[in-house]
């Protein structure tokens, strides 16, 4: 069920069949050197998100510039990145089921793998696996720090799932994930602010506790894109996990930056072809809700003012052409930056690597579809 | 990037690695039949979109119960059921460019391949791909009949185009597009009514036009899961191109039924499992974002009163337990209705046929990711 590359290496950005999913290099490169700066010299760690890309080439230009690893959601995507040879792989996730445990226990034999517990009933079911195995598993603890998602509270209720995972053959308890995903897109800088700094209060709390209780608790790990500055100087955090500040995405851009915020760039495109023109005020495009996820909003139409995009069908897009604006033509190529780059990533099995007029590279989506 | 099936036929339902697409053999089977026979003896033909399934497995299931072709939306879809063996389908949907209006004419060697047009300025290289590979296309004009996507204005706009399509070597008109999609979801029957009313005289009226000026018209396809009795009882219609009924979706369930329209049941789950039961009020299971589609709305949770699907993060969705519900386990695997059949099947590489308690079938979703 793969298709086809939608370009070649070398050509024209013009020639790209469409739609497709498109990185512009120059500013992807941007981005992964201004976050691997920023982090240099911290006493942080950066694992990037790997569920934005599923991509192994960018998990490699991640780690090249000074990244320890990646994070995946899923064991599949786990699976894909170790077979591509990345060497160190934390899924951020609660693992459930004998059959998953064991696909995860035998990646750790090519590679450093962790996961999360939250609940002390399934300690044991990792620990096994990982013994029939004969290998070792990182595991953390996940403490809920305000995104009320999965983990434990903080605290006590952490401390004892980490002494389980402590006394668990098979399993090293290595700190906790203390990730406050609902503070990621809180519009306002002072609203992030205050998230983190109640999530690392409830961090420094849970590491105590642990420690209180003779177990080294070397990790605490979290972070994403809207907030990764925050935790980065939190002075509890040691690893930070972005990922959708490689590509951004029009959700992201709404956030409101705070002074000394870092600036990421749209690196990331949905590249669309106009197919019907039927009225002066309306063209139609060839990407709708199979090309672009559309749960965190319509997509951006990008450097052509007076075109906005105002409805997705399965396969249609309406744009729709201002008063003032030129409208397309039938074949005209259009720039959309998608409204969440995560899913939208997930909708293709290649990336178009552009850099100027021209195709550099075609990249595998190599964990599309890695649901399991 | 294709994933590995994630169950074999035989095994127990309970088995299916999760998240995963589930269809209820006997339900679909039960909405196949019912289709069919509503439309047997009807003066039209049952043309299904291939869209909602990209399945070829079901595909073959409408053409044994009378079906005289499939619908599909891009270039890629009609590849994928011609290569499965179908032998006529109509692209319902505008192609533009060179390579893919190749892409479309090769088909033609060996299926009866339709495709639309909206715009005299394109029919001449729908002409062109044809006569260069040496086929003919069938080339309908798409009106727009209240939908305002693509389509020509009715009457004389219409009429303009299907001139030029039935004077073009290698084209042969067939006749006319007539699909109202804004109608599908209309939630009250008169409303619905009065929409199908409304575009039934739209292609009633183009119809005339091009057969008063000398062009027979002989097809008027359109109609969808929402609208199709109305169409097959309009006198004007000649083929019905319904898609979700096969499988359904909570969307669909939302419009009331008319005291005289069939009722299709739901046939089509994601099955997913509880991983983490942080507090006793929130559950949360292995499928978001990227396991359903939530353009129109979230799903619903299938016979387990009190649970309601909350929030989707991109592989999380949260669960919320209602006072008097059930709280669910660490494990326990929960059904859920997509919001959205036709993108929540696009994420999928595999559709799990179940008959009681055992898989009885895997069928490949071969079109999956087919954008192009």
């Amino acid at each position: 069920m793969s298709q086809q590359p939608p370009a070649r290496v070398g050509d024209a950005v013009g020639d790209i069949d469409t739609p497709a999913l498109v990185v512009d290099l120059d500013v992807l490169e941007r981005n992964l050197d201004l976050m691997a700066n920023a982090v240099r010299g911290a006493a942080v760690a950066l694992r990037p998100h790997a569920k934005s890309h599923k991509c192994p080439d960018i998990a490699f230009a991640q780690i090249e510039r000074g990244a320890v690893g990646i994070c995946c959601q899923k064991v599949g995507e786990a699976e894909a990145f170790v077979a591509a040879g990345v060497r160190d792989v934390l899924v951020t996730n609660e693992i459930v089921g004998t059959s998953k445990l064991r696909r995860l226990a035998e990646l750790a034999k090519e590679a450093t793998i962790g996961v999360l517990a939250d609940d002390i009933a399934v300690v044991g079911a990792i620990g096994e696996a990982a013994m029939a195995a004969g290998v070792t598993i990182d595991v953390l603890v996940e403490v809920d720090v305000g995104a009320k998602r999965c983990g434990t509270l903080p605290g006590a209720p952490a401390l004892a799932v980490a002494q389980a995972i402590a006394r668990t053959a098979g399993l090293v308890f290595r700190g906790i994930h203390a990730y406050h995903g609902g503070a990621q897109h809180l519009r306002a800088p002072e609203a992030r602010r205050l998230a983190i700094a109640r999530a690392a209060g409830f961090a420094s709390t849970t590491k105590e506790a642990i420690e209180a209780a003779g177990i080294a608790c070397p990790t605490v790990t979290g972070a994403g894109t809207g907030t990764w500055q925050l935790e980065r100087d939190s002075e509890i955090y040691t690893e930070l996990q972005p990922g959708s500040y490689i590509f951004m995405d029009a959700d992201y851009q709404r956030n409101a930056l705070a002074p000394d915020q870092h600036h990421f760039e749209q690196s990331l495109f949905v590249r669309a072809t106009v197919m019907s023109t039927p009225t002066r005020e309306r063209a139609i495009v060839d990407a709708g809700l199979k090309a672009l996820a559309v749960d965190s909003g319509l997509p951006l139409v990008y450097g052509m003012p007076g075109l906005s995009f105002e409805q997705a069908s399965d396969e249609h897009g309406t744009l729709a052409v201002a008063a003032d604006g030129q409208p397309p033509r039938i074949g005209d190529g259009v720039w959309l930056i998608p409204g969440h780059c995560d899913p939208t990533v997930n909708l293709y099995d290649w990336i178009v690597g552009v850099r100027g007029e021209r195709v550099e590279c075609v990249w595998p989506v190599a964990a599309r579809g890695a649901l399991r």
